[in-house]
């Protein structure tokens, strides 16, 4: 592994990807493992080089740590207090991997660029489960889908971060329900309130429900074939053609 | 003025901050004009002490620069695009200012800290223009309040940021209204449907407004008094004791 201090980054500057996965009524969120010894969980994050801007750079962390690429990845949050930095994990890092480090990394010049406080970008997504396929890095023993309540303790302040993510989604849904691309190309609102009640976490009244996401104006109704049957089936839906966003 | 790679300073990582004042069915934006020859105007902003929470710097540069303190202050984006950065504002203004600058300034080394590549954090805030009184600083020759709609030309991406806190604005109004803490202790429906109306630059119908506010339930309507009069007086309304934000 390359010492990050060798690249060309911005000092200080780091991004952190909240991918959350949705799929059959449960919320997930995607977490890799790191190669070493002590189990330790991360969010898939970064650095920003000198000439990227830093939604390509973003981008380019997703699909190099995740194999993830194509999806629309928005920024939420920065996460900026003075205390926060990586000297308890790579220290902790360091104490059980003693065997296996070279003496490059046992030698604390070594990862002082990667100790000092950093500022970071929180970027967020929203995906189906289904038609991504994580791919582990040489950095991650693994990646897996973790069911929201059921994370695993992540390092630094990630677990937080995962929450203020959550926050946020929830908090924006209305507007990013087309962005995320979650739905398929035609659904019911039965869908839709499913969608709202796994972010959520709570149900929602059908009818109450019903005229909130009619009145986002962002949905177009298709009329029903006839069937010749009783006309039970559903209303299906789908999206306006409107901009994302 | 101290040249800024002397201080601790976390590198090429700024703070921006986009006041909103409103008041009188007007909305606008506070804007310094630097000492400097060249009638440059920039919104206030500076950087962030390696030992400074990024919420503390935004408060303490905002106070530095306006002489405002202890209002509400809120992140609401990031701007890091590669190219951004005080290049062309800089030389502009050597050139424009060559014969008051000492040769500190003109060399090239004295100013290449400030002309690096800058990701800035960007807050914004909404307040009463009556309830703060803005001061220039040593750095300006002048403050002003502008109307958003007869915005000054200022330097580098600031009337872009100013957007982007405007377009945040409007999309988070209903979760800040109490958090802004723009209205008086009681106010009338017609008091919130002017703010709304001059944020969003639009009329608003007035019984959907009501019932959209309402059904925000942040806000408790108060019993009218008897007048003996005919009761014409429009209800009074002030908010529930919720936590701001």
């Amino acid at each position: 592994m390359r010492n990050p201090s060798e690249e060309n980054y911005i000092q200080q500057l780091s991004i952190d990807c909240v991918i959350f996965g949705y799929h059959d009524k449960q919320l997930k969120v995607l977490v890799p493992k790191l190669v070493f010894k002590g189990d330790f969980c991360a969010l898939p994050g970064g650095f920003i080089y000198q000439e990227e801007d830093i939604d390509v750079a973003a981008h380019r962390i997703l699909q190099q740590r995740t194999g993830i690429g194509e999806i629309y990845l928005e920024q939420f949050f920065i996460f900026g207090e003075a205390s926060r930095n990586s000297l308890k994990f790579i220290e902790k890092l360091i104490e059980l991997n003693s065997n296996e480090l070279t003496g490059e990394w046992l030698q604390r010049k070594e990862y002082d660029w990667f100790t000092k406080r950093f500022v970071s970008i929180g970027y967020y997504a929203l995906v189906d489960i289904n038609k991504v396929v994580p791919q582990n890095t040489d950095l991650d023993e693994s990646i897996e889908w973790y069911n929201i309540k059921d994370l695993p303790d992540m390092i630094i302040d990630h677990n937080a971060i995962v929450g203020k993510a959550l926050e946020t989604l929830r908090l924006n849904l209305d507007e990013k329900l087309i962005a995320f691309n979650l739905l398929p190309e035609t659904f019911t609102m039965k869908d839709v309130q499913e969608l709202y009640e796994t972010i959520f976490d709570k149900p929602f009244a059908r009818n109450n429900f019903q005229k909130k996401i009619l009145d986002l104006n962002v949905l177009e109704r298709l009329e029903k074939k006839f069937t010749g049957a009783a006309n039970k089936a559903p209303y299906l839906y789908r999206f306006l053609n409107k901009t994302a966003g």
